[in-house]
């Protein structure tokens, strides 16, 4: 694995950490504006999503985008906000082209006429490859601190 | 409009992208610590502020900075420190160079002798234009969750 | 002191931002899992290290792990999960090759089996020197919102 770090004067591996940032920027804002096609875009057609917030995985993009439809219908319904404020990226670089990115995410949620508050406190980590130029999520893995590891 | 995405070989969008992270680091930095002059000097003259906390526009860079130095003195007046977290920065330029930067803040609040709090949470759309070599901020559209749309 | 913006066509400058964001995806990730060896590599033999919550600082890198050690060793002990959420990042270079990195982080702080709760903030200015390629923390001088100047 080679990094950012260990290659200073690697303008690909720092091109690579920009552009995922700017993937965040816009994958992100398209959960939680709740538009799942452009969301759902983002991942392989043969993406597995895992989470400790669900017994199993989800496997291929068609089940990926149920699950979110669903969350994202009942946010609408519910008129409630939810932002996903990602921070403290890391990425690697495998020699094969695959790409580890591990990222921090705050989930702060406005109820209709409440507050805003930190709902929940997640660790994300993404493995993507590139297919016709664009960086895709082959394989999620997220954690959330406040449920048990399994 | 293009983005640092569909350009993975152009440098000229990642070196724009890195550029509107510090000009935030700088801009928000100067905000919180109630240096008003130097924040306000990052928008255009003739720059439009709106924000869903308030009924109406700040118009021109004078109606700016009195209102961030009302909001200022009243911190600095309670001994209040509120500092704007900003993540999940997406930027998209228009072939004119015009740049678009959509950003989330978390407003952290910290009241003298008690505990930091998120006071509030914000969606922002900053529309930047370049003068002298410098990103001023031409339009700014501030959406605060907790408050109504309008 | 030179940054980003003041130079547009600076590769070099667009470089080492990144290159910090990516030193911290890994230093605090090291920290918030315990990985307390990984993260001391990051200071310089010679390091200074204060922060408000202390008395006086901690200097040598001896003497910051110990620190960082007997903190990592109570979160173990009580099954508490902390997470550093970095942002709101600032670099400048001095002519003689320091970089001064001004940062904000959220600590956000999961007990067992509790919620996520942003714990405090702190400021950190951290100042870097390279060594064989490496950048090293030489001084760093964190501020806790909610305690005293000093």
């Amino acid at each position: 694995m080679t990094t950012v770090e260990s290659l200073p004067n690697g303008m690909e591996s720092l091109a690579l950490y920009v552009e995922i940032l700017q993937f965040y920027g816009r994958h992100m804002r398209a959960m939680d504006e709740c538009r799942v096609a452009d969301w759902t875009h983002d991942f392989t057609e043969d993406a597995v999503s895992r989470t400790n917030a669900r017994p199993g995985p989800h496997v291929g993009r068609a089940e990926i985008e149920a699950g979110a439809e669903a969350a994202a219908r009942k946010l609408l319904a519910d008129g409630v906000l939810r932002r996903h404020c990602l921070s403290t990226l890391h990425v690697e670089e495998a020699p094969d082209g695959t790409v580890v990115a591990r990222s921090y995410a705050q989930l702060v949620t406005t109820p209709k006429g409440g507050a805003s508050e930190l709902e929940l406190f997640c660790t994300c980590v993404d493995t993507f490859v590139r297919e016709g130029g664009r960086l895709l999520i082959k394989h999620r893995q997220v954690h959330r601190d406040d449920l048990p590891k399994d």
